[in-house]
């Protein structure tokens, strides 16, 4: 096998495997590749006559035979240039990067093609996830197209229309009378005895490697030239984990040199723990209480992989801020009305943009990307249709009991 | 200006000109490029290295100065290979066209990136346009990123999540109480004292030649070489005809020989004028009465072009089809249970071509695609929020002074 795993904290290389991502030190497990042997295959020339889906990296991903990979046709999203906003804000050069474009509506695509296409390469039959959302409807989608069996978990809170696309999807949908980490332990209860495959955020270690590939592309988009700074909606933190695992690969690959972008992680007011150790100058901790924002995904008190987040904001001089539920559906009109759709979390980055604007922090000659994760119409105070809900894995054996009779 | 107008019917030249689509004649001015200065420029080898947005054609459009090109990301939409469905159906290959992933859900932001940038070539203000839904959000879309001011005016019942990204792209938003023809009145009625520019259906050349791009994108990305068959489905059919148009002059570039793909229309049973004059095997005639058929896309009781779609679905060989609202819901969860999204009008095309398989029309050797034009979240029975109704121009004239005063 040409990849393997590194524990990012302890250093200590493991063999890859499907149903891990930390290391017994509490530090996350990274993909490592044999980059001489991609170095032969993956060439800048070569990029050029390949397809234009994230598995134009394929080297780069954690799969060793093609034809295991599940493929909806996720990648490869546009960079608008702003150029009305770059005439109104001290900024040199202002790009949207179209991450709603994905086949699924949101950047959750990427992880899932590569978290299903592992699996189907291990031959697992029945999936399962816990999400505030888009990565259920993404699970959903990516399972039904590989025939496999989907269980999705989500908050009771969640956007109904994005519950109902899972059912759309064909996934057995629950809601959970609780938070994502309660969704959570209800498949970490079940999955032995129900035989699921748990693909919820950083258990296994594909969706983490998916996502990586907006870090690749945004790469070669640029001419392997990065801009200054990245503006990213942090929840569990994978996107961020993603990206600036890319960069690192790409300099070893020698694609790209010279200092990282300025990392910036955007969180809503009422949960926003990497914010409070940037802001404390502290190690990261869990959010325990007064989780009150909104259920996005940027909704996650406990991210399995705060230290590493933070520690990447810190190495790459970013920060992280936090903005206003009124900033967040301000800046959805102020994104309507430049023409582009954008969800909570994808407005959130245009409210961390001009705060970060105003703060000085941005300056004139600097380049900024900001990543869209979603579409905004997914959002609408739609109530799913029918869907049941539960609070614990004991529940859910009564309620699918029942469906089965 | 190497491009100019010729009528499909008589032949005759005349300029390009911004607001027109068809002579005095009654056929449609099709807009015809100096192919020999195109060739110089467009060729295989060059396109590979060019942006993956359908501007990658742009000796193709009718835009001179790349200034004035208004682009959000729109085209080189993914084609997914239906492996599932090849296994339980008698055809050879099976794809579809993901035109739902384009920057506003639909295959409708080529249209409106090609007629949005000619008019901004022009230097046009104020934008209006009928439509029964996808057209509308397109254009408030483009039009806010152009920095024009927009008029939308959609039959009542078109689908309420439509009508709020409307609002949300901050077009002025308005609900008629009739069918498309008659929001076309409005317009028609108030373009002189409102300086509106119509988009409407072939009522300028732009969105026909945005939607060409459909067809230059397939054409390349079977590399050269067409499929068998091409399941659309048919309103206006300015999606058939700029396919079609593709093909001809790709052929006369001499980047394709041999027969044209059997093009196929596919309209739903209540509004299906194409599929009459195909199976009565008579003249295009529209439908005056009994249009009884969902607001979706497909419901053009007279499409301003009949005549060129049905001559076009005879000269290949082709057919037309209609489906129930029954078939339609049925092939959206059929598309759901196989990852994709689809709108009624994307999962018409699954109808029609299951229907086409068991008529045998579709064979064993066959290779097809289905466009898929937009997603199916976007028609939920979600009511639109406060956009107000209005039935004639006199009417809009009232409420825009109310809203003004």
């Amino acid at each position: 096998m040409h990849f393997w795993f590194v524990c990012n904290k302890c250093g200590k290389e493991s063999p890859f495997n499907l149903k891990e991502s930390k290391c017994d030190c509490g530090g996350t497990l990274l993909v490592e590749y044999d980059l001489e042997r991609v170095s032969k295959t993956l060439t800048k020339e070569r990029l050029k006559n390949r397809s234009t889906s994230m598995w134009r990296y394929s080297e780069l991903l954690p799969v060793e035979n093609e034809k295991n990979i599940v493929s909806l046709g996720e990648g490869w999203t546009p960079l608008v240039r702003m150029n009305q906003a770059e005439e109104k804000y001290p900024v040199k050069k202002l790009w949207i990067k179209r991450e709603e474009q994905n086949p699924t509506g949101s950047f959750k695509s990427r992880g899932f093609s590569s978290a299903i296409s592992i699996a189907n390469e291990y031959g697992v039959s029945k999936v399962a996830v816990n999400s505030n959302g888009n990565a259920a409807s993404a699970l959903a989608a990516y399972a039904s197209y590989a025939g496999m069996e989907s269980h999705v978990f989500v908050p009771k809170d969640c956007p109904g229309l994005i519950v109902d696309e899972c059912v759309q999807y064909g996934a057995s949908t629950f809601l959970v009378n609780g938070l994502i980490h309660d969704a959570g332990k209800i498949i970490e209860d079940g999955k032995q005895e129900q035989g699921w495959y748990n693909v919820g955020t950083l258990k296994e270690p594909g969706r983490a490697e998916g996502k990586k590939t907006m870090g690749l592309e945004l790469a070669e988009q640029f001419n392997w030239n990065l801009p200054d700074v990245i503006v990213y909606p942090t929840g569990g933190g994978s996107g961020v984990i993603g990206i600036w695992n890319a960069f690192q690969q790409l300099k070893q690959l020698g694609f790209i040199e010279g200092d990282l972008p300025r990392m910036v992680s955007v969180q809503e007011l009422g949960c926003d723990p990497i914010v409070s150790a940037m802001e404390n100058d502290s190690d990261f901790n869990s959010q325990t209480e007064n989780v009150i924002s909104k259920p996005t995904g940027m909704r996650v008190p406990n991210p399995p992989d705060g230290d590493l987040i933070v520690s990447i904001l810190r190495e790459t001089n970013g920060t992280a801020v936090t903005v206003s539920k009124e900033e967040i559906e301000q800046a959805q009109k102020t994104n309507g009305a430049q023409g582009i759709s954008s969800s909570p979390e994808g407005a959130a980055t245009w409210a961390g943009f001009t705060r970060l604007v105003e703060q000085g922090w941005i300056k004139e000659d600097d380049e900024v990307v900001l990543f869209n994760t979603s579409h905004a119409m997914k959002y609408l105070p739609w109530e799913a249709t029918g869907t049941p809900t539960i609070k614990t894995y004991e529940d859910w054996k009564k309620v699918s009991e029942n469906v089965l009779i």
